[in-house]
């Protein structure tokens, strides 16, 4: 991930912020407030994936938790709760599911008996790689007309986000 | 808003498409799935407008409402509901709840008595202008760093996002 100050967009502009001032959502725009697209374009995405995952047997949580772990090996319950975002409590029960289903291993880890690390079986890998052409055509449409660049520039201004208003270090 | 065309990112990027070849996630990497990004930031804001208005007596949903109405007036409960990115039975219950409360008016309009327009009253918009600093310091602390160039990047390219996933015209 590239940091901000290695990609000016434009030059000598990036170092000065934002006016701070309280403006009016009626000076904004709704359009132009960010949290609006954001809220918007998330519940597509999911509606989208809702849709797609009817015929695979898998809610849309089981398939980020299939996700993750198709990427991520060793994964402690909490950090699947934050990637996938979702309380613990529901995650805890979506994981022991896929458990129940031969999908993913819970164990404990080795040297911390009180942190379970999960993993992917290989069946869980087979459902993943079933249901990931969805996804990725999904995202397709998602980007469709987007340059490369245009979709890290992207990327690089979300991650910020994120990391502005993220609870966790990860 | 201005369209791509007008503003390329990098000349000449602009018109490639991005390739289309499936590839996996472990090759995008978690960090670089745009859904992840846009579904981890829109929970952080959702919970961090939910324990904000705690203390004010509005839903996140009423007070999507609310910020919609005082940007828009005569809007449909259908409008709303999409804008406020709920479905429309919900949106139908919400809105009757804040007539109740005597901050929106429903009322048929005027030559098509099919269809219900809501606006805000003045009591409405007395509740949203209390919330208001609430939801633009939340701003303020998501785009902190952002130049204003860098925040209208960004805009352009989620209004890109949701032009080519929307299921409405606006």
């Amino acid at each position: 991930m590239q940091e901000t100050q290695d990609f000016p967009l434009v030059e000598g502009d990036v170092d000065r912020p934002r006016d701070a001032a309280p403006r009016s959502l009626g000076q904004i725009g709704l359009d132009h407030f960010a949290p609006y697209l954001i809220n918007r374009i998330s519940a597509r995405w999911n509606a989208d994936m809702l849709d797609r995952l009817k015929e695979y047997g898998l809610s849309t949580l089981e398939m980020r938790v299939l996700a993750i772990l198709s990427v991520m090996p060793d994964v402690t319950i909490n950090e699947i709760a934050v990637f996938a975002v979702t309380e613990q409590s529901t995650m805890s029960r979506t994981l022991h599911g896929l458990e129940g289903r031969g999908l993913v291993t819970i164990r404990r880890r080795e040297g911390d008996q009180r942190v379970r690390e999960v993993n992917m079986t290989k069946d869980g890998r087979a459902a993943f790689n079933q249901v990931w052409p969805e996804m990725h055509d999904s995202l397709n449409r998602m980007f469709a007309g987007f340059s490369d660049t245009e979709y890290e520039m992207l990327i690089m201004l979300l991650t910020r986000v994120l990391r502005n208003i993220r609870h966790h270090d990860f």
